[in-house]
């Protein structure tokens, strides 16, 4: 198919009348770029369709034009996977949005794509219900991109990713073709279970429209406690005995290092519960059934791992209030933009065991290299889930590839994945092969080939097809 | 590539020399047939790799002379799956064996596709761990075709289907490619997951080798009740009430309608806790961590379940023999083949609120075309899987075609599944379509096609490439 840009878009024109299509100047500038902090990209348009069809419509033009697409919902990625590409229509979700139905009996919720994630854990509170995925930008990522990148956040140890909450999935494939797989029962083994192929796959596959999800019940109650800890080791253990005494209760297990609670509790301003400075920062939740059982539980637990000498110090929640002032010192990496100014964000994936001597490695490399680096590291400890902010404070800004280099062969070293959670996108695709195999990445490709043999959705994320790349069309 | 049988066989000679190749009249009766009751298939020879190497050795042997493949383990599914064709060369993985790693501080274990899952569950157990997959052939079904066929089970409700308990996968793709991806992360966001696209897929698309499995802490106490209830809708009372105060301790839900009771009970001789009769019982099961705390948690939860009129009579354990008594009771349909003689098998997926109704018409349709039809009814209800075993007692051999028909047909009629966790295999095939759109079955098949381009992999199973297949080979 020859590249037709302007009968594409007069095609376009034609199906999405008025507000539904901007083009030019009247393309909002917030649909230049993602959160990657890469070079603004103007699209060629900016497509808005309100209906499953409407996407599949756009999907069609495009494809039967030859024009490249990238899906765009809340914009919150950080590897830039809806990231503009130069002469794309963008496929925003934004006005596809909404809860179509909550299910009590079957205990789901249709969603459609753009749907914020926050109006969709709200509605499920208000059912009675609780919707386990969580992550910083809950009140604008939008629930398609939370599917399309695999969301994980603060809850996986207890839930398991967005993979795991998706029970059903439309979507629409690169040629426009609606797929209404929008199963609500939880086993369904009849035949290949495809949604799981677009489950993660960043909007370089097909454009998911509408999900059906799993809604949890309401835990009863809530326990935190923020510690001290006087090593990893400790860490290791504390992560072990939580999870035999606290067992499928436990719902977070959030490790901060040192440099990172310095800065937010010295730069970001947080309130530290705890009195003096330790060697690592653990907060972990549980979420149990009753207070009156699992209160008096949690205490106890706790009682034992400080007798037991793996806690130096813990800061117990007595109320719900706690459990958030805990979680805001969690939460105040969400201000390294405004303390720290631009930086580099990592979201690596690392054997439990080895992660401190990682972070130690790492932030020697990054030493050795620019004396004035600064590092912090903190994560989702309990899912082997470890984020890393960087910058060099001797330069305005931070020197993008020098440091990615530095910390993706660690992670090499390390035997780690570059992508814990956040996806690959374009910043992380020339490091894919540290962490997949080349038979892995020529299987990428040969899916994508086969999806999408005109190799328009989302081109040169994730994976490209084979350059052998066929030209049917 | 032209099928080339006899030049096929002589190179599968060489590469796998003594018992490692089984031909002629040296090919075991068990290798003939799987537990679907098909008629028995002579393949040309069965093939017994004891490593991966040599399982992709004789996928590429196999492929390079155009000779179909049949993926065999521990050959006691139910649809058709592992059951030989004409013409093809089994692939047995008895002999790729053992467990390799058990890692603690990851929670993992990595074991070989032919090891049987009671093998791996005793190893979990004596490591001071548990895997949850667990199901009636555990002695001798065997983990690379639980991961093939995406199994369920009786604990589904709590841990999630077998694709939720495979970190790391590795598979020979049809062409003899062996893809390595042993991750032992929880969250590994590194492009598509490659893995997910081969669990479940019942050896179409692959042969799984080895497998990363993920190990649960050992639950620190069970307790069980068998309870009876007076209709159908106190069993949706009881499982809200359950999910609600048992949350995620509730690690079983299992319904059994009063024709399953009589059969157990009178013809199977399983021992009922419960005096009289019911219009349903529920076995439920919870684990918890503590027996101090959760065993006096049970007793009032049902204790107020009773009170509240939800169920009429309960047998709640004492011990860890009454919940392996209990389930002897949930167990003895592993006896049906003995008191009821050949007969059909379901395993169809519905909408918990419709379960009873679907039951109810299904017998009485069945009855309606064979007045003598005897049909029970029991499942995983907690997770929407009702089993169903068909038989008419006016004919020695069930007429499968006709039972099929009536069952499936009521299946599409309430909007189920026709299988939530056995699998399609061949004997399903023909009803794929009344659970699966024309749409979803032809991305099924446009996969297939990608993948095994030649269509030697277990074919005629599951789906069939397009018949305007390729012809490059």
């Amino acid at each position: 198919m020859p590249l037709d840009t302007a009968s594409c878009l007069a095609a376009l024109a034609e199906g999405f009348p008025g507000a539904a299509l901007l083009t030019g100047e009247d393309v909002p500038a917030r649909n230049l770029h993602d959160t990657s902090f890469l070079p603004d990209v103007s699209p060629l348009a900016v497509v808005r369709p309100d209906s499953p069809e409407g996407v599949a419509e756009a999907v069609r033009i495009c494809a039967g034009h030859g024009v490249p697409m990238v899906a765009q919902g809340g914009l919150t990625g950080l590897a830039g996977g809806a990231h503009p590409v130069a002469g794309c229509v963008a496929i925003s979700l934004e006005r596809l949005n909404g809860i179509e139905e909550i299910d009590p009996a079957a205990a789901t919720m249709t969603v459609r794509a753009g749907t914020p994630l926050e109006v969709i854990q709200k509605a499920a509170d208000e059912a009675g219900f609780f919707i386990p995925l969580d992550l910083g930008a809950r009140g604008s990522c939008q629930i398609g991109g939370n599917i399309g990148t695999n969301a994980g956040g603060n809850r996986v140890i207890r839930y398991g990713m967005t993979r795991e909450m998706v029970l059903g999935l439309e979507y629409a494939l690169p040629d426009g073709t609606l797929i209404d797989g929008l199963n609500k029962m939880l086993k369904n083994n009849a035949g290949y279970d495809l949604k799981q192929l677009f489950i993660g796959s960043e909007g370089t596959l097909g454009i998911v429209t509408r999900a059906v999800l799993r809604m949890h019940p309401k835990p009863g109650c809530v326990n935190a406690a923020l510690c001290g800890l006087s090593s990893y080791e400790d860490v290791l253990k504390l992560l072990a005995a939580a999870r035999r005494g606290l067992g499928p209760m436990l719902s977070a297990f959030e490790v901060m290092w040192p440099d990172y609670w310095q800065v937010v509790t010295e730069e970001v301003g947080a309130r530290s519960p705890l009195v003096g400075t330790h060697a690592v920062y653990v907060l972990l939740e549980a979420q149990g059934l009753d207070e009156d059982i699992d209160g008096p539980r949690f205490m106890s637990w706790i009682e034992g791992v400080f007798e037991a000498g793996i806690i130096a110090d813990a800061a117990i929640s007595q109320s719900l209030g706690d459990v958030q002032s805990f979680w805001d010192v969690r939460d105040a990496c969400a201000e390294f933009q405004t303390v720290l100014g631009p930086h580099c964000a990592f979201d690596i994936g690392l054997p439990q065991t080895r992660m401190n001597d990682f972070a130690d490695a790492c932030r020697a490399r990054l030493k050795e290299d620019m004396p004035e680096a600064l590092s912090v590291y903190y994560g989702h400890i309990g899912d082997g889930n470890l984020h890393i902010v960087a910058l060099d404070r001797a330069q305005a800004q931070p020197p993008m590839k020098r440091i990615s280099a530095i910390v993706y062969d660690t992670v090499r070293d390390f035997g780690g994945t570059i992508s814990a959670e956040h996806g690959i996108g374009l910043l992380k695709k020339p490091y894919l092969s540290y962490t997949r195999s080349e038979k892995e990445l020529a299987l990428m490709a040969r899916i994508k080939a086969a999806l999408d043999p005109q190799g328009l959705l989302n081109p040169g994320k994730v994976i490209d097809a084979p350059a052998t790349g066929k030209t049917d069309t």
